[in-house]
C-alpha cells in the first residue's frame, strides 16, 4: 500500500512506537535499516514493512514519511514493525543489569554477550527499555541473538539462587582479582552508572570480583566493565 | 561579576563554545560540573569560573543563562571556561584511533586508558574532536590525564615507529590471539566505527591481533574491543 501522507493513521502509529508505553501497549517496536530487518526476518518476528524504496513491501511510503517515523539523523530506506521477542527460559551464562540507564551501555552490552557466550539478561524492572530504539542500534543486531527478562530483581535473584546459579558483584574493596576466579553457573551483577550496585541487591551476592586496574580511574564504563568481566570468564 | 541577561555578550560566547571552530579559535572549552572542574583546577587550566549558586564565582548567572551555555538536560550549577590541555611528547603505552567518529566511545576509550596504564593517544584529524562536551562527559574527569595529539595518522605513524613503537592493528582473520603476545613498546591502533582501519593505515601495521570470541557477533563496540586490548596489555 503507498502511503504520501504524513497525517496518515499509519504514519502516526509508526511514530507513536518510539514511546515505551505505546511499544509495552502492543509488544511491537521499530526497526529501521536492512540489517536489523533481516535479523528480525530470521526469527519470524517481522509485522509489517515500509520502505521508501522497495514498492513491494507492506507499506510503500515517502521521504517525508521516513523522516517522520525514524529516529535516527541519517534516515533508512527500509524499516520494519516487529514483534517483542518471546522470553525463554534462563540456561547457561548470565548477565544481571541492576538499573542500567544508558540505553547505549545497555546495547553494548548485549553486543559483547553474544561475543562472549553469555544467553541471558536479566534487566531490573528500574532499567531502561530494551526496546528503546538507541539501544537497538547500539545492539548492532545481536538483540534477536539473546533472551532477556525484565524484572524485579530482589523477586527474581532468589529465584536464580534455586536454579543454581552463583551471583557474583563487583566491588574494587573487598572483591577478588576477576582473573584469578573460576565458578560455574555465575551471574554476574553490575550496577547503575553513577551509584554502582543498590544495597538491596549487594546484600544477595554471594562473591564479589574486581578488575585489576590503576587507581586513578575510579571505575570503568559499565558496557566496558561488563564486557572485561565477560570475556575473563568465557576463557576457561 | 553578575550577568542576568542571556543576550549578555558573555553568555554568547560561552554559548560559541559549543562549536569545534571557535574552541579551536581560542583554544579554550567549557566543562560543566565539579567534577571536572576540580581536574581542570589541578591542572591549572582554568580560565573562569561560572555558577548559578556561588557568588565569589568569577561569573555569577542565573539559571536560564546556565541552561543557555549547558549541553546537558540536567544542568550543572557550576562552569568553567577551561584552556585546551597541552600537548606531552610521547612515551610509554599508545593507543592510535583512526576516525573513531562517536564521542561517547572516545571519552569512554580515554577513561580505560588511564584504568590500564595507556599514556597517550593518538588522534587521526578525521576523528571527533576531543574537546566535544559529549567526550569530555564520557571521559569523568579523565580527560585532565592523558596525553592526546591530534595528528594525520599517514605522517605521524612512521615517526612512533622511529620513536621504536610497533604497531599493533585488530583483524579477527589474520591476527593472533591478544592473550598469547607480549610486544613491549606497543601502539594499539584501532579503526572507525563501522570500516574498521583504513587501508594506508593498516598496511603501516607490524602485526594484528584479535579478541577471541564468538562468530554470531560480527565486531565488538570500538570502545569495548579497545579496553579489552589495554587490559591484556596492561597484564605483564
Amino acid at each position: 500500500m503507498k502511503i504520501t501522507s504524513v497525517q496518515n493513521d499509519r504514519v502516526k502509529y509508526w511514530n507513536s512506537l518510539k514511546e515505551k508505553k505505546n511499544r509495552d501497549r502492543d509488544r511491537r517496536f521499530l526497526v529501521e535499516g536492512d540489517h536489523l530487518i533481516n535479523e528480525a526476518k530470521k526469527q519470524n518476528l517481522i509485522v509489517e514493512t515500509i520502505s521508501m524504496v522497495d514498492e513491494t513491501a507492506d507499506y510503500y511510503v515517502t521521504k517525508e514519511i521516513m523522516e517522520k517515523i525514524s529516529g535516527q539523523k541519517s534516515i533508512s530506506y527500509n524499516a520494519a514493525v516487529v514483534r517483542f521477542i518471546p522470553e525463554d527460559s534462563i540456561t547457561g551464562k548470565t548477565i544481571i543489569l541492576d538499573n542500567i540507564q544508558d540505553p547505549a551501555n545497555l546495547g553494548v552490552i548485549i553486543r559483547s554477550c553474544i561475543a562472549f557466550g553469555f544467553n541471558n539478561i536479566v534487566l531490573s524492572d528500574t532499567s531502561v527499555d530494551l526496546y528503546n530504539p538507541k539501544v537497538i542500534r547500539a545492539t548492532e543486531g545481536m538483540i534477536f541473538h539473546i533472551n532477556v527478562l525484565r524484572r524485579n530483581l530482589k523477586e527474581f535473584i532468589p529465584i536464580l539462587k534455586n536454579l543454581g546459579y552463583k551471583i557474583v558483584g563487583t566491588d574494587v574493596l573487598s572483591g577478588e582479582d576477576v582473573r584469578n576466579i573460576k565458578i560455574d553457573d555465575m551471574a554476574i551483577v553490575m550496577g547503575n552508572e553513577g551509584q554502582g550496585l543498590s544495597d538491596d541487591v549487594k546484600k544477595m551476592c554471594d562473591q564479589f570480583v574486581y578488575i585489576k586496574m590503576n587507581k586513578t580511574c575510579e571505575s570503568l564504563n559499565v558496557a566496558v566493565a561488563a564486557s572485561i568481566l565477560m570475556y575473563e570468564v568465557s576463557h576457561e
